[in-house]
């Protein structure tokens, strides 16, 4: 009997194995890490691309470092795989992102190895200065804190207002800059081509190789390099400052370019690095998708590619494609482009998500009328804000989970303006896998509160379509929200001839008379399931989608209140402020009475898993609103 | 009779008027515009150190730059005063924050001069690059577009976002860099330190010179200038991209450093600039106060100074401090420095605002625990984040409207983790004079739907007191957020010995049998004085003060739907999703009826005015409170 080569990877249980190794080790250890993802995520999807891009920085990362004591911060954690792998997750690696399986990002009650939770861009440096000052306050010196961060999360305002204040701080602080050139899609922006100048700049190779130098030199002194470091300041501040860059300018010691590639020379840069005090950023080259040749080609269809097959790279079809019919996001994308195609003042506003959005549509025929700022949320609303004060109707598409970060310029700069933008909140709603930092539960609520703001939530593609034709109408004339859930419609004919949708106006889809059903955005289309359920069970519901949050449709919730004595509304978004709270307000207000249950989701987060098993752990499925009908009749 | 002799500014009724004058003439304007805004500030409390600080930048702008047709876009908006006297509302200054009077800030609907509305910082390039894109759409390539920023915003992470897109966008902007090293108080973190390096440094003056020697043969060119510099591109790159600077990495071309008050010199440098194609940026050094004398040694304070005597400076008592009442923000800033020595935890974080937050009392006496982080409200809250994971407790101060700055970090960073950290918001509700941009009524909305966040409003001084001392107790273990209003307390006696408060209990105040009145906050002093109102109008209302928002009492609320069948709900924050919302759906959910009226702030923007003056107009004065009493009993 042959006996099957044993993997090194099989015998890495925690860093403490991965110690043990020799540095000629690492480089067959990456391999096997690398096929391994490759092998899980090709039949379970997930996050391809970014973790095999640094396959060699983690091994070398938990080779260096003492993790868990030493905190390593993954900026937005799609890259986390090869770290959860190493660290005890490599047998439960299969269930990543499934329904109580584990997290597809870094979250720090599933590891004592995830320093801080992750899933949108440009936090690490912020959480990793506070760790480093912790430190410091507890005066724990000896404890090292790394920041791992991509170029493409470097364009997040964020992470400069942290380089801003680590920089005066002179805490001992690693960021490790993650060069990629790639956000999802290719880096917007500028820092993207300063990387690139710098990488190629004479003047910093020439920097790069005194400072290796003097840092060869200071390996000699072993335990008493840092002291050596700390009386030489002055004269090796001259050696490591002689360049002036950008992080330079942020007191930043910057160190690099080097070969992301390399795990041996990773390691005895990092160890060098572990000597040296104060903030400093080592810039490392890698690529994306690295050693899966599909993926370093097309980097940003195998950023999550789905399911693929593990030989031919191929990408096999979803759910969606395979029923034939056609995601919300592609409805978003074909209809912009139609719209602007009809009307010369729309143009289009993304950060960073023109493949996730399908605005890349709109920006393969009309270049110069849509704008990938970067991921820079801020920025996104309040450039929008600039454009519409000059005529312009910018449809500036941000997913829900996301405008949260924007949630003051869309305020100030726009609603008090009362400024003619429309947001597209794509992802609305549980988006399932992704989990809680993704899921774009808070938007009805926080979107409602905001004056002059109009906030809709179409139930299906053609309502889609039509609420998009609506909002870029001249006679609107205020900020227009829309928000759409991620995944799959349930029609395939929505591509119909443009219809005008009457602002603040809703519809009664089925009669009824023992309850009424309200339901707003894609939870209308659960509704109807629920429906013939509900009326098997003998309960004549009339359903109602209101189509608007805000303005609320008074005449068509007068005339349920005057009908019916009790009420269900269902939302894909929070209970607490939400669209539910908003009909108990009117009801409040005009003075009605009824038995009314809110249906939507409840005042907790809520982990991953498909949005299926979500809606039902929520009970907003059609179970959920059949069981609230035959609860509230006391059936 | 002696001839009083006539003042120029008398006779600048718009910027048309201004470009009458001869270069010779500006430097008398600008000390009449100075003296102008001093006389009128001293006797009509304002912002007056900005706006001394850019008066010679004022009148350059306006007589170089082509207004309204080309765009000024101020940041935030402090320094506009100039602006707006030499804008048509010289006779009009003199009703500045005044209720019905015009704003402090740029406004849109105030003047064809103000192309976009301000008030919270960093916004300005943004905005601005909105417009340069527009202009270029629109073939209205003549259109200049100008953002004036200071260093102070320029920590703002959003400034940074918009910096990367407009270097890569080749839009024609040019940003005015105002350096006077102050945000309110000193500039805090790197960039401040850079920018003061950069101005010493031997190189830029060299390329400086350089630059300014080619404008000088570039302006004999004249109209030709454009074509010319077009020509000559890479030549002139080469001179005039010889430095390396922080901003040059951001593909922007800069000036300077040159003096701000040399209005002049700095007219002849617009001019020389409104020929340079492309994205540049002229770094300014201005003297925040300028021309009053107090006002340049204490430039924090004479920020915004109050009422103060014209010739002495002195700036005099307000009316709390004439009352002998405390602010509560110097409540918390005592207490919190009370807290913070019991509890060695404890740490303080402000975005830029610890004088106006009172957290300057910890940063005098623990500078190693207190983080001035600038303005930087995101990585404010999560540098709180990764201090709270390893053990510590931040108190992180945000101003409520800035705030919404942090919307996602909260969630994101603080509240799935469930860390610990204390959020202090002050300036909660109606904060008066500053207006809509400053208004603070968002919070209680947004803070309640947020999963594992406790929600609080303290009444008085003595609660807030208590409240902070419990946020910090170990037990609580949680997001905890405490809105506080703007300005003085009740009672004089506030400072007692801790009281623990428990966690989503509120209290009953007062005993009555007709109606329930709930309050948050601050309105429960509103309604005690509307009780006597009340109460001579032989209604029996009894009130309860809830404390929490979240989680609330219900017990207590229980309580009050047994015994009552009308109720009033009190807050000084928005009715869409805020407190009386959530005393809805508490209904609603338990199956309760009751004639439910709930009092806030409407669905509209609230101006400017005096708190009193607003609190009327929303009808949570104790006029609005009596009446609300009168209305639901049908009396």
């Amino acid at each position: 009997m042959v006996k099957i080569k044993e993997r090194i990877l099989d015998k890495i249980d925690s860093p403490d194995d991965l110690k043990k190794l020799n540095p000629e080790d690492l480089p067959g250890l990456c391999g096997e890490l690398r096929e391994f993802i490759i092998d899980k995520v090709s039949v379970n999807p997930g996050h391809l691309g970014a973790s095999l891009g640094v396959v060699e920085l983690t091994v070398a990362l938990h080779y260096v470092f003492n993790t868990p004591y030493d905190l390593l911060v993954w900026d937005v954690g799609h890259q986390a795989y090869g770290h959860k792998i190493l660290t005890g997750r490599r047998d439960t690696f299969y269930t990543n992102r499934k329904f109580n399986g584990i997290s597809g990002f870094p979250k720090r009650n599933e590891s004592e190895y995830d320093s801080f939770g992750v899933g949108h861009a440009s936090t690490s440096i912020s959480a990793a200065l506070g760790m480093a000052v912790a430190s410091e306050l507890k005066n724990e010196d000896d404890r090292k804190i790394v920041a791992i961060i991509g170029d493409g999360a470097m364009t997040g305002g964020m992470a400069f207002e942290a380089l801003n204040n680590a920089g005066a701080s002179k805490s001992d602080l690693l960021i490790i800059l993650n060069d990629n050139n790639m956000a999802i899609d290719p880096n917007a922006g500028v820092i993207g081509q300063y990387l690139i100048k710098i990488s190629k700049s004479e003047t910093y190779n020439k920097v790069k190789n005194d400072i290796w130098e003097v840092l060869g030199k200071l390996d000699g002194f072993g335990k008493t390099t840092r002291k050596f470091i700390q009386k030489n300041q002055h004269a090796l501040k001259n050696v490591l400052l002689s360049g002036n860059n950008l992080f330079e300018a942020f007191n930043f010691r910057y160190f690099g370019p080097i070969d992301g590639h390399d795990v041996v020379y990773l390691t005895s840069v990092l160890n060098d690095l572990k000597e040296i005090p104060g903030p400093k950023l080592l810039h490392i080259i890698t690529k994306k998708g690295k050693g899966f040749i599909q993926a370093e080609i097309n980097q940003t269809k195998y950023h999550a590619p789905g399911l693929f097959d593990r030989n031919t790279g191929q990408i096999l079809p979803d759910d969606c494609s395979y029923k034939g019919n056609t995601k919300f996001q592609n409805v978003f994308g074909e209809t912009l482009l139609e719209l602007a195609e009809m009307n010369e003042k729309i143009v289009g506003i993304t950060p960073a998500m023109p493949t996730g959005c399908c605005m890349n549509l709109m920006i393969e025929k009309m270049p110069h009328r849509t704008f990938d700022v970067g991921i820079a949320e801020q920025h996104a609303v309040t450039f929008a804000a600039g454009l519409a004060t000059q005529g312009l109707i910018p449809f500036c598409n941000i997913y829900s989970s996301f405008m949260q970060r924007a949630y003051d310029q869309v305020i100030h700069d726009v609603a008090i303006q009362n400024l003619h933008v429309v947001f597209c909140l794509d992802r609305g709603g549980l988006v399932g896998e992704d989990g809680p930092t993704h899921h774009g539960v808070f938007d009805i609520a926080y979107m409602r509160n905001i004056p002059n703001m109009i906030v809709s939530a179409p139930m299906d593609e053609t309502e889609l379509r039509n609420m998009m034709y609506t909002a870029q109408l001249k006679e609107v004339n205020a900020p227009f929200s829309i928000r759409y859930p991620r995944g799959c419609g349930m029609s395939v004919d929505w591509k119909k001839p443009f219809e005008k949708l009457e602002t603040g106006k809703g519809r009664q889809l089925s009669e009824g008379t023992d309850l009424a059903i309200l339901t707003i955005g894609k939870s209308g289309i659960i509704a109807r399931q629920a429906l013939e359920m509900i009326k098997a069970g003998n309960i004549s519901a009339a359903h109602y989608d209101m189509r608007f949050v805000k303005p609320l449709d008074e005449e068509l919730l007068k005339e349920v209140f005057k009908k019916f004595s009790h009420v269900i509304t269902v939302e894909d978004g929070v209970i607490q402020g939400g669209f539910g709270s908003a009909v108990l307000e009117f009801m409040a207000e005009q003075g009605f009475s009824a038995k009314v249950k809110v249906l939507g989701i409840p005042d907790r987060f809520i982990e991953h898993g498909t949005q299926d098993d979500l809606y039902k752990e929520c009970g907003i499925d059609a179970d959920g609103i059949f069981k609230a009908a035959t609860d509230i009749l006391g059936r």
